[in-house]
């Protein structure tokens, strides 16, 4: 590729920055776009009745002639979750490595989409021209197997995004990351690098994945007589082989439980990315045929997801397996940051049930930390510093250690989603801002619930609704039936028949003197009813329930 | 007192353990009940809309004639909260060391009961003989100052009730724990312990408080020329000292800002239990007259909660303090479980506004780990263990310790709210359940929120609410108007116009159906229009929005 050093090119974060989740990042080359990643966000705590946040990608609908492609890093929810969805508006081709794919292809069967999206399996060094741009995926570690870096050369230079990684010397499935490749890189000149902030302020070398096997080892030899359930990501085909490895040494066989595990495991299975003896895995019908220290599940729920199958195990709605006393239960996994208390709950229902639980110790991150991402930037050694993946301070834990290693301050981006960041050799800066944001998914809607009905929804779960319907005669506006108090979700209404009569008075007198009045405007009428009954309530009781006064009409 | 070697005590607790927070044990010696603590909890996240939960005290008011006290430990919110609430119901004097009674008095004040409530301050070493009951007050250390294990001494036997404590040796305020009192009624023998659990699994001793004044010191003489702003707990007295004394070391003028801190410290301070060298604190407003190197802002807020001081001051909406870069901020706490996330966005604020954020090791627990409870187990010797104060699996943890101390399994007593433990010398066991439980208080209303208002918030809150009004004439039958269908929180109707005449005339059309068929019952056509309505809202868009019709009726 001929290098053009007055030419530019443009990073565009659509999201993943402000919000953790829904990463996805489009870089354009004159008339050519390519857009890397493709995730969701699951709905923050005020996000009532929300089932998951997509990107919002007009910016990409404006400029649908010159989107070429999704390169996707690995398999994770929030790098590709949003592809179902997005798809629909943008059919572009995705590429990706080859278990990335299967779950991708996963996905788009449940959405029937397999038949309209062009897909294509990228193998490690293997690279992909579109355009102007060349995109070569480079092997990398991460909490899932296949995940990649990308360097995506262009006549502007060369930009490396490395996805979430990890250094990983010795990794359960496949090589250690390319570094060798990210050095060859890194010596004919890299313009940006987008690299990964999760543990940018934790100091240090992540472990490595295979620690975490040892550790079943000696769990599971120490604890030879009871049954053992371990809960983890469903995702993270590594550290299910290593448990099915210690099990297969202690000659226990296997259940695999959870929906979202099943299928993970069925896909890495089939695909060849992990290796199951025969004989190892069991169905869970199967499991009275066993004694207790000839068993172990691998199961969901590690997060204390109520729905999944360790909490409904330890709340005794599920179907299969109940705790009993004696019961070994390992959770490998940390909480992600709100899912705290869950997983205490969870923990806490497990020793109700007299099972054991180990939670620390038993789990290793998939991101790099400090050392690891020094290490990168010295192989890389790129012009621009740009961190991504990671809440604000863990970004500007990673501009920390830019700065530390050399880099000057006017060249590291702490850009926001929606920043177009125009990058070339001789300048670089962000040049403008395009639409983005999170678009809510509620059921079958996508993007029909916005600020005004998440507003209601909160006022509704605060102190519940009370509805005052009246019927009008339509010429003389006389009152002919009501005014009627209806409530939901605001007071227990049998024991409080006082306040609701004394309420009912209100609204009658209220009501009974406009039309007295003459007041013939209806939207006068309701809101005298809002502002009586509203500083009623207030009074007596500090509540503010959401107040709808309905007016109907009857012509006679 | 003369024992009865076959007289028995019951120990009720009444809250406080299958839920954390609202502490309140009743012990019951034939026709006397002393109360201990009477805390309240913070609603948790499926309570909408609830501000607060108090013990159930049914039983305390079904044998109100017996019950004689309110015995203090300490002044947090989780042992003397619901203290305005109860006192309205069970009107009794109240015993408590000299700050924890500033504490309540003030509360008391908020709540106009000062009058009509008896109150006495008990020193350290002192009792109060309250029938066959005497209890005595005994030094403890904890996040407070001024707590207290109690000693109740029955003609059944002694219980010791160690209230939230830790071994402090070296304490900011006043002297360590009384370990000498706890050795010497030890010796004379312990019927029953019940013992804080909260760090009971946590091996080691906590530190002492005095090591994060030192920890201040360092800070501080590193940061020389920045303003420093601390969040910490607004009752941790001590903490608030040994910051006062590190500014004044530095000389830095200090804020204090947080309506609780306030109130707090100058209560300590009236009181006698802070020592602020004159001209050290400055009012707010005077900020303005310091450069950044002489001042300090002592804050709440360290928990992340969203409208204390701290996050005003990150979200820029506090009216007197913005952060601005090369603050420093330390929090002088860890987040409490269930607060992780509500504290990363705090910090993250502070981060992107430039701020210099510090939020380890500034911080030691209140709560005593395992070797300063076998400590005080060996210390005591009882003869029984009520593990208190902490989730199931902290109980359980110190249900261990005691086991590992050569406690039989039997004497060890998991118990929860509302069972009736009998504890003699030559028997012991739950002979009987009374009712106990959380009452919601919401605004002004307490217990008139129950579990049918709050599913119908926690569905309201989810896909929010269709209403369908309808004006029958009344003799007839005959559709005089509607049916109308007003949501909220459903979509946001301007853009799903569509979708809402659909859903007019599917409710029509049921409406009309029921009419001509003369179905003039009205709780079936509301059930026709519920199901007609949630079947094709269901299958089109995956949502379950309550429906909720109301018929009106007029007689012409």
């Amino acid at each position: 590729m001929k290098k053009d050093s007055s030419s530019t090119v443009k990073v565009i974060p659509l999201g993943g920055l402000e919000q953790i989740g829904m990463n996805m990042t489009a870089f354009q080359y004159e008339d050519s776009i390519i857009v890397v990643d493709c995730g969701l966000s699951f709905p923050s705590d005020d996000m009532l009745g929300i089932d998951l946040v997509i990107p919002d990608i007009t910016f990409l609908k404006q400029n649908i002639s010159k989107v070429k492609a999704f390169f996707i890093t690995h398999g994770h929810e929030d790098h590709i979750g949003a592809l179902p969805y997005i798809l629909k508006d943008l059919n572009i081709p995705i590429y990706a490595t080859k278990l990335t794919m299967g779950i991708i292809d996963h996905k788009l069967k449940e959405h029937n989409l397999t038949k309209s999206v062009k897909r294509k399996v990228i193998k490690y060094g293997q690279s992909v021209n579109m355009g102007p741009f060349r995109v070569e995926f480079i092997r990398t570690n991460h909490s899932i197997v296949d995940a990649a870096s990308l360097a995506i050369f262009t006549p502007a230079g060369t930009i490396v995004h490395t996805g979430d990684f990890k250094i990983d010397y010795t990794p359960v499935f496949g090589d250690s990351v390319d570094l060798q490749r990210f050095g060859e890189i890194g010596k004919k000149g890299v313009l940006a690098l987008l690299c990964d902030s999760t543990n940018a302020n934790r100091p240090g070398f992540t472990s490595s994945e295979r620690t975490v096997g040892r550790t079943f080892d000696t769990i599971f030899s120490e604890h030879k007589s009871q049954r053992i359930i371990v809960a983890t990501f469903a995702s993270n085909v590594d550290r299910v082989q290593q448990i099915i490895n210690t099990a297969c040494k202690c000659g226990r066989k296997v259940v695999v439980e959870g929906r979202s595990m099943v299928t993970i495991i069925a896909i890495a299975q089939q695909l060849g990315y992990i290796n199951i003896p025969d004989g190892t895995l069991i169905d869970i019908e199967q499991l009275k045929n066993y004694s207790d220290e000839q068993t172990v599940i691998i199961t969901t729920g590690s997060q204390g997801e109520s729905m999944a199958a360790l909490s409904r195990m330890a709340s005794n709605i599920h179907k299969k397996v109940s705790i009993k006393p004696g019961d070994l239960v390992i959770f490998s996994s940390s909480p992600i940051p709100g899912n705290e208390k869950a997983v205490s709950k969870v923990i806490n229902d497990l020793c109700v049930k007299g099972a054991e639980v180990i939670f620390q110790d038993t789990h290793v991150s998939g991101h790099a930390c400090q050392e690891e991402i020094k290490l990168l930037y010295s192989l890389l050694r790129p012009k621009y510093a740009i961190p991504v993946h990671g809440e604000y301070r863990h970004r500007m834990a990673q501009a920390d250690i830019a700065k530390n290693l050399g880099m000057p301050k006017e060249n590291i981006f702490m850009i926001n989603s929606g920043d177009v960041l125009e990058l070339g050799q001789e300048k670089a800066g962000v040049v403008n801002k395009v639409q983005h944001g999170g678009v809510l998914v509620d059921g079958l809607g996508v993007g029909d619930v916005g600020n005004i009905v998440l507003r209601d929804r909160q006022n509704l779960s605060q102190d519940g609704i009370i509805i005052v319907v009246l019927t009008l005669e339509k010429h003389s506006n006389q009152l002919l039936a009501g005014p009627d108090i209806v409530s939901r979700g605001f007071v227990y209404v049998r024991e409080s028949e006082n306040l609701m009569d004394e309420a009912n008075c209100i609204v009658q007198d209220a009501v009974l003197d406009c039309l007295d009045k003459g007041v013939g405007d209806w939207s006068r009428i309701k809101n005298v009813i809002r502002d009586s009954l509203g500083d009623f309530l207030w009074k007596k009781m500090k509540r503010s329930p959401m107040i709808l006064p309905i007016i109907m009409e009857v012509d006679l």
